[in-house]
């Protein structure tokens, strides 16, 4: 028998990515949480389709017999609603950066505004699952982490932990992400006119992302150099990441400590040294494809790493996260 | 009364620039030159336009007195007429590589080709305008630079000129360019469905424009990592560069080196601290703008510059050098 | 001396797009007139531009000696502000769709709101020039056509006035659109990731675009059936038009017919016979290409119109019937 | 256990289609066959995925003990490959034109070539489920139709039948692809920077796949005006269907038309009277979407209806096909 996943945000991009990524999932099917917020589009086929609809309240929770909810919405709804639905018995999986500064201070600090549920924190487990898989394993509130740190973590994490960066040199991480990264809005910035043909930075070393990358890597700011960026498409991040190795090293000896790392993952994806990947090869999947170039003579690297920002970077990853905590196999619903 | 420049490569999409240029030139008016290898669209318009077209020969000069020939062409098409052109009389721009790297040496090695025109080598003046302007005033020949070095140089070698840069730890430039870079021509790569919401890194540390890059900046190989990747869109480059100051400085104080060295350039345009350009500013323009980010504190920086691939990294900075060359005003045509 | 022309609306598509045509037209410099409810960029550049700006008030049409000033505006502001500028002694070309209609009961079954500047319907000239260079000569107020009227009534009316469409059969225009005639503005519907890789049909036999149509061709509402659909492009349309021949007529002997009506015109293109013209050949330009396809033996035909919808469509046009009131020659600025 | 079916043109984008739907399909999977014009990508990826790989021969067949074959390859390769294989054992699904047509004449008229297999007109099984699904149960050898007359056959059949159209009129067929139609390989046409911001009409009149259209519907090709467009996107049908009805119908009223006919149909779906899908709801999925517009008073249809060019244009409908003829469900891996 399923088991029922609530949405709420079904109409936001990465919400509607999970409700399509459950619908195929072998243990559970959603229920399409309305949110007052919500708006919602005139439905306009003949007749509907059969996907479940409850109110965005904790009382669905009993209702619809929700093991897990799933949080596609500003920070601020998920605050609001969290403990409610905890209270009333479903795992929460919150995709929003509501949770995952660990402390009402950062947050505060990173989104300008207070923390409305900051008794939450200490429980919330910030997980990227191929680094903190142990403490996702049952957990009943988990902190998705953001698209550009899950990609940027991927990859740095390893090499920090195995000491191949020349740290004082720093860390060069040029993202570049589709326009769906921005949320489904109205909005003159993300029109198509202002969009197609064109390319352009939007935030300079002070992104809300990089304190998270800092958090999982264990680099310091000083360190670390971020630049966002968006490219004219739909869905996808690739990061290009620049450093010095501490030794000279070849791209096959820093594939190898990736290799090491990540040779069990059924979610991380190597290239042969020389080749990196293009957003094409993981977009709609959950997959995180990391390449490295190296000159080992004169000590340049270059490591790409490449997610769909809405699957691995949102609903793929809070539903990899939602099967460590409802203890179904990490890959259900996802390869 | 309008001097007649002919245009050899009409059909690709810098030699169409070109075109289009020089069709409202206060000073010109082009000629297309057939060449054998061309192929030609069959013209569909049932009444012509009356721009002027002549066989892409020596004795076209002659015939249609041209004071100049702008070559649009691959590297091989350029070694093999250039010497016959000015014989014939006309001052000569090349836009490929083969008279970019000042030895014959430096051209096998990075264009994989013998050099079958190096007795020109002597004579051919490298000019980005900001940088080689005297040079360029009266010559005969001029290689007119590659649209990536010509956004890295106009950016990196101010800097390296004031000591801004502390090089031991090295410059990243991450490029991105629109796919008319590739040129037009048929090709799987540049294909419509293996580039549309696709985005990839082609080029990791070994492009062909690097040695451009380092000729005109002064920086080391050693120093310099260099991306080229491939931007979902028809036309722009635009390059994000970092570094570590020498010393601490602020955006506003890089940018005070920048406005002393361009004060009184016609197609450099500064941004204000902290707000960089993107493609739409520059495109179908002979602007290169330069905008900068930095943190005084931890020493990060970011650099960006951005310019038309076409224009300014093309058929507008050879028609700017051609301006030079034949002495007219160096802007005529390209405001 | 040049002749300053003001623009109301020079942040939109069309007005940015009347700025820059008038920035090159050799007998006027445009005045970009701030309105209140423009909002505004702020200028990034470190350096400001020298095109003058002024209050958008009819006060400003003798501070700044404005001959002319061109509504790129909703049809609302052009109602407002129309009579107080033709008042202070301004030509005035009103973009919007308040003056096309002739009427305030049309203006208020399309526009569904009232007319509140009825009394200049009667003065205001609409023209396309093509069909109304007469009347636009040394007019005061003059009401610009919409995009969609042009392409069609360009490709129609000829046809109409020959007798060549069997009209009991009906006329099809199925126009396709770029995104920026939709404006500039914050919308869902417009947002980059619901546009790219996406097709759809907007309007279907009911645009308040097709009495325009319906008025300048002579064709009846029952005879006329039209839809507009939105290309993932920043601009051009391109209308694809089919009906039957009153009598059995080949695609030359059609062509023949647009040949004699357009043979002086400077802004119509025609094609081959089989050919039709793409977008790319006329954005950017004020062009209106069309092009004929027909099978004599079975009397299907198909005729393709193609124009820039910022351009002819809209700014271009504007300035080509701003030439007509003042007094320069049509094609200034346009060629 | 799972049936092996093989794939011959896996590297196209119709064929790669094929291979995820099979991936994810519940009684079969893929076997990737080589064939020796196939050129192939070097494989980038560190570790290999675990899909089968043959030779694109015959003896695969007992070999790999394949089931089926789909043949996503250009009429010739087809047409020297089907034989072997069905002798072998294989049922053959070909997505090519090759036979479509059902004579040897009709194909050289509109394919320009000798057909070489026509031994096997006789047996092959041309196959829109919806309307051939008896014959297509247990065939050997079943024709996937092209994908503008799928789009074309669902929306015009029932309406043809129920007698809705005014034959004499004709009926209008506005088709709209994404550039994926054209097949994966190298040509300028199909090139980004050709394609991008731009829209063309490609054939005018006489598609090859206008004769599927007219032997399916029962439509005339005097009748029946088709042009076919190509949209800047990847994948995706749109076709808008113009035609007067033989008495005043409303909307609703044709609409009732098609929902007797497709009442019980999986993957045909129906728009509220007024709406009309765009290809976001189609794409990647197996479903043909149609909407009606009309003015009954005025005598106006507009009929649209959509599909993804490579799942039910293509890959989907030949596995629905395949399920048809190895008597599995219907819709088995394509919900």
């Amino acid at each position: 028998m399923s088991a029922s996943v609530g949405i709420v945000g079904f109409r936001g991009y990465s919400g509607a990515e999970a409700a399509r990524i459950l619908a195929r999932h072998p243990h559970c099917e959603p229920v399409l949480l309305e949110h007052r917020a919500d708006g919602g589009d005139e439905a306009k086929l003949l007749r509907k389709s059969g996907i479940r609809r409850a109110p965005a309240s904790a009382d669905s929770v009993k209702a619809e017999g929700l093991k897990a909810v799933l949080f596609a919405t500003p920070p601020e709804v998920s605050m609001d609603l969290a403990q409610k639905f905890l209270d009333a018995g479903a795992v929460v999986v919150d995709l929003s950066g509501a949770f995952r500064l660990g402390t009402a201070e950062r947050y505060k600090q990173w989104y300008k505004e207070e923390h409305t549920a900051a008794g939450l924190l200490g429980e919330a487990v910030y997980s990227i699952p191929e680094f903190h898989r142990a403490a996702a394993r049952g957990a009943r509130l988990i902190s998705n982490p953001g698209c550009y740190p899950t990609a940027a973590n991927l990859a740095i994490r390893p090499l920090v932990e195995a000491g191949v960066i020349d740290r004082k040199c720093g860390i060069v991480c040029d993202a570049k992400s589709g326009v769906s990264g921005a949320g489904r809005k109205a909005s003159l910035k993300t029109s198509f006119c202002e969009v197609t043909e064109n390319f352009s930075a939007y935030s300079m070393l002070n992104h809300r992302h990089v304190p998270e990358v800092l958090m999982t890597s264990g680099v310091e700011e000083s360190e670390f150099s971020f630049t966002a960026q968006l490219i004219p498409i739909d869905r996808g991040i690739l990061e290009t990441i620049y450093f010095r190795p501490a030794m000279p090293m070849s791209a096959a000896e820093i594939l190898e400590v990736y290799d090491k790392r990540y040779h069990d993952e059924p979610f991380v994806r190597l290239y042969q040294a020389g080749h990196v990947p293009d957003l094409r090869a993981v977009q709609r999947t959950n997959f995180c494809d990391i390449g490295v170039a190296a000159d080992a003579a004169t000590g340049r690297v270059v490591v790409v790493s490449a997610i769909d920002n809405l699957v691995k970077g949102a609903a793929g990853q809070a539903i990899q996260n939602m099967n460590l905590a409802l203890g179904y196999e990490e890959t259900a619903g996802l390869l």
